[in-house]
């Protein structure tokens, strides 16, 4: 159902992420529906996990991305969809007992809860494919050496060199103690931030974008990714569990160091806010149509969940 | 180091099997290199897991495939290593308490006895990108068209459609129980079936073969994936846990039915056998080029371990 981009002003931020959410909620209906045999607590399981729950900020910064250069928005939409399934997957994982062994998320019982941890682990790792599926497909980009690239990318994004290469670093750092701002700053560019930028990456891939051309979105990309897990931090010191949908207070109860522990409250939040002006300075060769990349960058900081 | 294909006799098996296995180790030794931070432990718990360990029957089975067509060493290689990946990240995921409870895998602790349960699930997940980081870069394949679906296929053979849909299947039966030599079959050819006929499908795709040319290689898989997994549940009731480097009569002991349970030894081992023959009678177009195809299919009835 290709939408034809045009400029948003920012007011429509909510209506935009709405519009993602159900698109979103529509493409793993389809892709998850159930196959009428043995496996149908398999498809249920990941469903439980991956419709109907999060801000989809990833596919919208996808969206709001793809929109500075007139990538369709179908294509937008299943890279989208792919990184989405890999970010519900690492939630999956990371909710286990012998991670960090949460019963609530996204206001609902989390997976090794509703169903059992053996399906759990097999619902992540069958997102975990399903989002290669997803771009593999030529209905994401005709060109396979656009697929190859953006498969390339998410398998880095999400694997040692970043996204798990960071949870380890997270656990590690559970033990070690004693971690830095800069220590903190590189185990989160790995942790949360490389899918974020790979957000704006895959948007620029699709556009087919070479190197140079997407310094500017790169910069945007890991602004808008640490000034997110500044706010995540911030909020898990003094948000509302029953808005969050999940266990707050975690970091502080297990004595972990974070942006908030090392800067203090008045500080992180000041670094966050630089960070965003920072993060809309990289767009200043845009007009309008980069608005609800201004937006987001905003809404990372001043989210209340 | 590509290394020139040339037809083989039999009697070689054993010499092309300690090849294949020295050169995945080589392979994976570089792959896994430690990056000197904090995230060294994912990396030694990966080279545990994914070195010096198992028959790399799989990686053996897409160079004996890729001979048929004259593909190059190094891409098969590549190919074979991508699914060996795989394969051991299944494993990893396979033995964790909330799945199969193994502490014993190639005569080795399993990863989550021998440094944690946190750690074995980051270093499957990151083994499972590393298969798609390894296909998706161009010494697999200078046509980005070639990668892509070598890409895809993996993905499917090892997601909910194949291999993890397997295990959900394999987890249901043990709560339905009564499942019949059709329902194991089916079971069988998901669970283990897909990544083994991926082996020869990836050699075909490789060697840019269509979906026509691909059939008779597909029976071949299919056929030596059934016999394979035969040839498991006999050694399940009656090999050598020494040899097996794991725990045995965990079929027998969780009361689960198998092809062995189902129609006895005697009868089982003439189903392995029926189905080796038909497999080599899938290569009948084939001379000498094929003898290791034909050793590897009568070796995955005869072997011990």
């Amino acid at each position: 159902m290709p939408v034809e981009p045009m400029p948003m002003p920012v007011a429509s931020l909510k209506d935009e992420a709405s519009f993602t959410a159900a698109e979103i909620d529509r493409f793993f209906s389809n892709l998850l529906a159930k196959p009428g045999d043995s496996r149908d607590p398999l498809y249920e399981a990941m469903c439980h996990a991956a419709i109907d729950g999060g801000k989809r900020m990833r596919p919208l910064l996808v969206r709001a991305a793809g929109r500075l250069f007139d990538v369709p928005e179908e294509r937008l939409l299943r890279a989208g969809a792919a990184i989405e399934a890999i970010h519900v997957y690492s939630l999956i994982h990371d909710d286990l007992p012998c991670m960090d062994d949460d019963d609530l998320r996204r206001g609902k019982p989390t997976l090794h809860k509703a169903y059992d941890e053996a399906i759990a682990v097999l619902a992540g790792d069958s997102l975990h494919d399903l989002a290669f599926v997803v771009l593999a497909d030529e209905a994401t980009h005709p060109e396979p050496q656009v697929r190859v690239d953006l498969i390339a990318e998410l398998a880095k994004a999400a694997g040692p060199v970043g996204m798990a290469g960071g949870q380890v670093m997270d656990l590690e750092a559970e033990k070690m103690g004693e971690l830095g701002i800069e220590d903190i700053t590189r185990l989160q560019q790995l942790k949360t931030g490389a899918l974020i930028e790979y957000c704006v990456e895959a948007a620029c891939i699709l556009a087919r974008k070479d190197a140079d051309a997407r310094t500017p979105y790169r910069g945007y990309a890991r602004n808008v990714g640490l000034a997110f897990q500044i706010a995540d931090d911030l909020l898990d010191v003094g948000g509302d569990e029953e808005k969050a949908g999940k266990r707050l207070h975690k970091d502080e109860d297990a004595g972990k160091a974070t942006f908030v522990s090392l800067l203090g409250e008045e500080r992180a939040r000041e670094q966050a806010n630089i960070l965003v002006e920072q993060a809309i300075e990289h767009l200043h060769d845009h007009g309008e149509e980069a608005d609800l990349m201004r937006a987001i960058a905003r809404y990372a900081v001043e989210r209340d969940r």
